[in-house]
């Protein structure tokens, strides 16, 4: 047992929201009023901009019902942001406002590259010889993260897909007469998690099932072998659904997408418009009729379908970031490890948080198979665990009814930043 | 009482699918197996395509699952057509097919427009003096048909809408600082039934909640207007969720799209969607952010969230429909009643079908507020009854599991058609 450390603690959130990052919050609020090492729960609002501004909630003052709400409601409920700490006296800030606020415990939710944040924060504490544990809580729905067998976000997201996949599918067979494409663009960046998961929407030992089609920017994209795999399965089926990740890219590498020239203020590129460039190859080369689904934010905000398994994955690792830095734990990131045995079982682990940023994990190769467009028993046995359940999201005048947190001010003490 | 008339009954499928238009299968067949006048319950594959070509079904020998499985089934079970009846000849064959298999009663679930094939169905069985009784059921998520108080399809429709919107609007909170529009382009070709169900996501009492503004085809856009509207909600909030209808039109009329760089393979230019339009004013004249979310054929087949007044009300049109003919009836479309009292009643009616075809019903425009932005209470009483109560989707491995027909084809006795 480490020594205990009085303090309070902090949360904050960062990226693009998931259905499940708010049940990360409610994980560590529900663990951290378990440890009297812990006085005060705060909530950076807008993740680093609240850590420069000194914007913090008490989330200990919030009601029982909102933190529960809180493990299936969507959106991020302390606010977001997009942007990184990069100066060094912005990490000097950052720990003036947490000695200002007695913070001994960070956690930081977010994807692998932003826990770079976590990281040199933690830095900046033992270089200044201020005593401070910082724990990362990851998530994403792109499920990119190395260290960690799957993310929270991801099964969520891939269930909204799957079962979103399913129900076009539905409707196409009802009006297709073996000239209907249906094109659904998904998200994912660069790797095809997200994409492959679309797979789930068919039945087992039903490979005909839609989707048909499945393109990962895992396997370069070529325009003539989509024209003959569509041609294929119209020649088999009323109709053709396809699956593509936005991140699609050619042998050598390009976007197949009208790449836009902006990216967001992390600097990623924006993808989008692959969807709509394999639409022109359906109706020219094809002769086909294509519509374009693009789900676009709603993978990651639908939380009426979000995965139960995912949903209390998202909080239990909450729970484990507040017990990992109780225990002395820091720089290190909250992990999922999966069980061995036939029965899916997943408990928590700690990985470094230093070998997590800049290290994405892509859907492995072998799980593809050798037709380029459908997925093997290996990522179905991968997959197939993390849609389970349906979270029980309360219905009010016909609608989901989420939560929403008071935020009640920490007053500050500290002058403005000028950053 | 009318005179008895013995023999089989069919039912058509027409036009694209809505979340419950196989509830308003369920129903007829569930409320046929009462009368013993009708003999055998029968399936046109496709609408009338099965018609012309005998591809019929025998839906009383599928299981009491199948059929109670349709009631939250979306898509079409039969499978449905883009196409109407036309020419004289192709009446004349449907007649024949009527002949050779008895079919005496004849239920065509169908959007206003193609209302005109079961018109005519009747017309040409009455001249040829072969007694059918033809009745209409209504379907269509625009909501667009005027006899009726509603469509059954439209709750479900705006439940789905308002409910993704909502789930939007927290996601853009969470990320947007003063900067960010989320642009959601919706169904409903000329009319703003469907955008203006998006309201539904606002508290009572909040007339500042998400959508901020909502474009109806019915009130003619302005870019200056837009521009002015955005940079206002802008200055008040974190972020601006714009709802808008896909068939916007300018004070002349025209299609508010934008032209892309892509073109057909005739070398026309392709119109892109109202919703990039409006981006590339937001991107352009407001300088914020923009992104766009298009739901798609999703507003129709997104089941797993359908509205259980939509679906009970499509399963007892379906109902009605038989009740009716048994009753001697024909050449009517079945339409839903709200009763007179402060809280919501709905029974069905009976309308000439004549008078339905080519009689579009659109958006009071008394409903809409002055800043033509936002609806006003009656458009809320009207719609707000109509997303109540959620069905029951069983799931099965993670994902909704919907019912498949087995279709058991029913033995040909015409030789084919040629057309």
């Amino acid at each position: 047992m480490a020594e205990e450390l009085q303090g309070n603690c902090l949360i904050g959130q960062t990226g693009g929201p998931t259905a499940v990052i708010n049940a990360s919050v409610a994980g560590v609020v529900a663990e951290a009023l378990n440890h009297s090492c812990i006085e005060e729960v705060y909530g950076a609002l807008n993740g680093v901009h609240g850590l420069l501004n000194e914007d913090l909630v008490d989330l200990a003052s919030e009601s029982q019902q909102a933190i529960r709400g809180l493990r299936y409601t969507p959106g991020a409920a302390l606010g977001s942001c997009r942007t990184k700490l990069k100066k060094p006296a912005d990490f000097d800030r950052v720990l003036e406002v947490f000695k200002a606020h007695n913070i001994r415990y960070y956690f930081h939710i977010g994807d692998g590259d932003s826990q770079e944040t976590a990281v040199k924060l933690g830095e900046t504490a033992a270089a200044a010889g201020y005593e401070l544990r910082v724990i990362g809580i990851p998530k994403t729905i792109e499920n990119d993260i190395s260290a960690t067998d799957h993310c929270p976000g991801y099964g969520s997201a891939v269930k909204f897909i799957a079962a979103s996949v399913k129900e076009l599918a539905l409707d196409a067979e009802a009006i297709g007469q073996g000239d209907l494409v249906t094109l659904v663009e998904v998200m994912g960046r660069n790797t095809g998690w997200l994409a492959a998961g679309a797979s789930l929407a068919k039945r087992r030992d039903h490979p005909n099932d839609p989707p048909h089609l499945v393109y990962l920017p895992e396997v370069p994209f070529s325009n003539e072998k989509f024209v003959e795999d569509v041609r294929r399965v119209l020649k088999r089926e009323k109709h053709c659904v396809v699956v593509v990740g936005e991140g699609l890219v050619d042998k050598d590498g390009n976007y197949v997408s009208v790449e836009t020239s902006a990216s967001d203020p992390a600097g990623h590129a924006q993808l989008g418009g692959v969807g709509e460039a394999l639409k022109d190859l359906v109706e020219s080369q094809v002769g086909a009729k294509a519509r374009v689904a693009r789900f676009g934010v709603a993978q990651r905000a639908a939380a009426h379908l979000a995965s139960k398994t995912d949903a209390d994955e998202a909080f239990l690792a909450g729970q484990a970031a507040v017990k990992a830095a109780v225990n002395g734990e820091t720089g290190k990131l909250v992990t999922l490890v999966r069980g061995d045995g036939d029965v899916y079982t997943c408990e928590t682990g700690l990985s470094a948080l230093s070998d997590v940023v800049g290290n994405l994990k892509k859907l492995p190769k072998e799980w593809v198979n050798e037709d380029g467009v459908s997925l093997n028993f290996q990522f179905f046995r991968y997959a197939t665990p993390l849609i389970q359940g349906e979270v029980a999201v309360p219905f009010d005048n016909g609608l989901p009814a989420y939560a929403k947190l008071t935020r009640e001010s920490v007053d500050k003490t500290l002058p403005g930043y000028e950053g």
